[in-house]
């Protein structure tokens, strides 16, 4: 059965006070240089489906239950056992 | 200047109240056979640097300051434009 890591922000348009306060603390702590940070959800699951009907319930999922279609987007990709950020 | 997603995660060792929270809540709302539910952080940052220093810069701001080591591990990998949840 295929992993599927779902990768969750803010839409671009929207202010992410917690990416902002990360991109702030780095310089304090001594890492330079960093731009651009955005935080959200990262969720890895195993789903009992392939091909179409994968990417039809995933998506149903997202968009009904995983996230906030008005504020955030999402991407997913399937993922083999090396690639879970648990590994 | 590369874009950089990383992913966090409890260990697996570690129970995680929210992914089980997920994984409960689905089949009541009609989806039906997801299992192994994780949930976790995804932050995606521009980084002023390349190759071998990249990740060096990348695994010590992941160590020292984006997750708590004792009990999550991390996966962090380049993304170009199109990939980006934000996309």
């Amino acid at each position: 059965m295929p992993r599927v890591a779902v990768d969750v922000l803010l839409k671009r348009e929207i202010l992410d006070p917690q990416g902002r306060a990360v991109e702030e603390a780095l310089p304090g702590l001594g890492y330079e240089g960093v731009h651009e940070v955005r935080v959200g959800k990262h969720l890895e699951l195993v789903v009992e489906a392939e091909g179409e009907e994968l990417a039809a319930r995933v998506d149903a999922m997202c968009q009904g239950f995983l996230t906030n279609p008005v504020i955030e987007s999402y991407r997913w990709r399937v993922i083999d056992e090396s690639e879970r950020a648990d590994a």
